[in-house]
């Protein structure tokens, strides 16, 4: 029996151990943006931290302007470093009333056909997904006392939240988290039965507004067309982002995004990728986006503007015959290719400064910026990963892009100069950012044991 | 010293009784479109049917399907009898924390210039406005043992949360109900110095929507621009409103809708209205409604719509990037003239139908309707209730149009067939439905001296 064998006979049976270890950290509300969530979001950080030390790592919690970082070093042995990194970071919760269990008491939920799934708030997002690596390491360490690769592990607390302590961090550590390649579980499966190596990944711009007219709530019998309404200036703003063939309207915006690359075109035809299937699984029937760009393009490869939330005036039960004072909205933009996050902010408060009347002011709040990124995959690293994955699945592993944006990928590439491999075992229908947040029992076990095989292939 | 001169030197006499006996009322939180206050409002009835008790009234809670309604009779004398409305019901009192001080805690705030006003919800909208004729009746009994006129006072309880329930009430309690004439204390003076009645009023039309596309909320990075987004459909929706010269674009918006009658837009120019003054005072200082009109017309005689609140998504701190499964507004209209609300309401929703997309929904909530109201102010009591406001106030009282909707004037008007007359102290720096809502203690006490009038002037 091999090393690799053993560890995998232990992973599978240190299994109930490993969920114990998950659900501790699950049940801390690290709710990064939110500020009354500080002392527990330290607490997880301090968590992980001893759950690192643990296994062996030289591991500790490291201070930042905002929520800290924790990192762990295994040195020993030779062969290519690794750097791993994580969140332990989770969004919030609310509403708060559509979830079915308390988001921060996770359980195993059995369904009818039998197969088990984890249920909580970070079940999937990034909790579950982070633990499948540590846990791949203790079972390592557990069974030959070493780990294939030396190994660092960097956790974040503010993924969810803009992240603006990370490049910092990054740029004050370099020389200590220096690795060969970079891995990062926080992406999914092409589908529950065929793992996945993501290769690309959107940019994102985040801004928040707030619309500001009178200086008190007014009476819309009283004050209603002489005064100026936030809401009313708001809804334009936000309106008039898309043109009525679903393009972004900013000025500028699709400079730096061509049209997809044929090799990409083909590759991504290959994937049996079902569109009604994939709006079908949350309700949906129709492509909202850009008219004429399939589901796929529309997620992966073309630039979006979302408003993410908005609000003015009441809006509680009843009603309120009101002029509010002002009016907010937060609002992301998705971004590909080589389009830049500071031009995309600086065209959007153009695109807002235009609509602000007489009598009203608008005050902008940044939240995050990061831009696209893309790896190429003929390199040995993303040759062995999927060679593992393959393994473990029984299925060739894919080459996706993705349609989210992990800001900590392109600073890695960025700052350290590797390639960075993501890989994740969550699936589409995760209700990651939603209420009833779920993470296979599948994901988790084979995650550990693909990662455990990962580690295998990398010192080789 | 006449029985009148007895009565007003009574009144200035029992002012602190009369605040105290105001307190009272206004400690009860009778926020009535709040389920959570239901019984706090129906303590509020109770009340006030035991203060009127207390005069000598015959007075009872009657219950309705909502909130109930407060009914007093005072039938003893000759005369013309009057039918006295009010409303004990409050305006919540969100966003709180704008607040200086309780609202349900009210107080009096004397200024450095020694003029004092009352602070806290209520003051004026209605409570210090109806117990300025409650307790001018109370000095009247005290000093003769009689009313001037038969009385009947009606308050309701559901004013402020669309008073659906009023209509039945009339029309089960017409002949209980029937007077001469009514009487309104819910109006504004002209301005701290220059008494009004309030001769015309907008009507109103309130509809809530709320737009849904998926079945849950999904995560922006992956189904960014491939799923509908509420927030973007509901923007729309309401940018869609107005035109670029204020006007709203509903079809037929118009229809009933006059130029002003020469000699009113006579009257009016001669009031001395400043609209700089008017909007300033809140911090603004250009017309926002329909190009070319003034601020007197924009808020007395042209009809208007507001988006009174609106929302969706994510409006915590910090940042969450979420496509939301809905998102919702609250619209009012004020109509004036001959504006059909149920015609408004048809329009406003065909507007809506026409911009809901391939898979989202809309649900619809009404919220009130009334159509405007307006009135022959050369009839006698016009005049007597005139001339005892310019005698209390030593300057001539004003005929003015009023922007604000009290539904229940066309009501009293269609049910039983009489003149309303709207008298109220009210002023336009109230803050009614606002945080840190006032009403001068000037217009509570010479606001029951000037009732006191009114009641022996519609006698003789």
């Amino acid at each position: 029996m091999s090393d690799l064998d053993k560890v995998l006979a232990t992973i599978d049976a240190d299994l109930d151990a490993a969920l114990e270890r998950l659900f501790a950290t699950l049940r801390l509300k690290s709710i990064s943006t939110d500020p009354a969530f500080a002392a527990e979001t330290r607490a997880c950080a301090e968590w992980h931290a001893a759950d690192l030390a643990a296994i062996g790592f030289d591991a500790s919690v490291r201070d930042t302007a905002g929520h800290p970082m924790v990192v762990g070093h295994h040195r020993a042995g030779d062969g290519p470093s690794v750097l791993f990194y994580g969140h332990y970071d989770v969004q919030p919760v609310d509403p708060i009333e559509l979830w079915d269990n308390d988001p921060f008491a996770p359980k195993i939920v059995t369904r009818p056909d039998g197969t088990r799934m984890l249920v909580g708030r970070g079940t999937a997002d990034d909790k579950g997904q982070l633990m499948t690596f540590v846990e791949a390491c203790r079972a390592w360490k557990k069974v030959t006392g070493a780990l294939p690769v030396p190994v660092t592990v960097l956790l974040e607390g503010e993924e969810e939240s803009g992240g603006v302590n990370l490049p910092p961090f990054l740029d004050a550590n370099l020389e200590e988290l220096r690795a060969d390649t970079a891995l990062i579980c926080d992406t999914n499966m092409w589908d529950a039965a065929t793992p996945a190596i993501t290769t690309s990944l959107r940019g994102l711009c985040g801004e928040e507004i707030i619309v500001r007219a009178a200086d008190r709530d007014l009476h819309s019998g009283f004050y209603g067309s002489a005064a100026a309404n936030p809401n009313h200036v708001l809804a334009k703003i936000l309106a008039d982002l898309h043109d009525a063939d679903g393009r972004v309207t900013l000025a500028g915006f699709y400079d730096g995004v061509p049209e997809l690359p044929a090799a990409l075109r083909d590759s991504w035809a290959k994937l049996d990728f079902d569109a009604d299937a994939f709006l079908g699984e949350v309700g949906l029937s129709v492509p909202a986006g850009e008219t004429g760009r399939s589901v796929l393009e529309q997620t992966w490869s073309r630039p979006t503007a979302e408003v993410n939330g908005m609000g003015g005036g009441y809006q509680g039960a009843g009603f309120k015959t009101v002029i509010p004072a002002e009016a907010h909205a937060k609002v992301s933009f998705r971004l590909v290719f080589d389009q830049d996050p500071h031009k995309v902010r600086d065209a959007f408060r153009a695109h807002v400064r235009a609509r602000i009347p007489a009598d009203c002011t608008v005050e902008f709040h940044q939240h995050g910026s990061g831009t696209a990124v893309a790896f190429d995959t003929s390199g040995p690293v993303f040759q062995k990963t999927q060679g593992a994955l393959t393994a473990e699945w029984g299925k060739d592993a894919a080459f996706v892009g993705g349609g989210g944006s992990i800001p900590v990928t392109t600073l890695i590439k960025q700052k350290l100069g590797v390639d960075v491999v993501m890989v994740g075992f969550g699936l589409a229908d995760d209700r990651i950012h939603s209420p009833n947040e779920k993470y296979e029992l599948t994901s988790f076990h084979k995650g550990i044991r693909s990662w455990a095989r990962i580690l295998a292939a990398l010192a080789g």
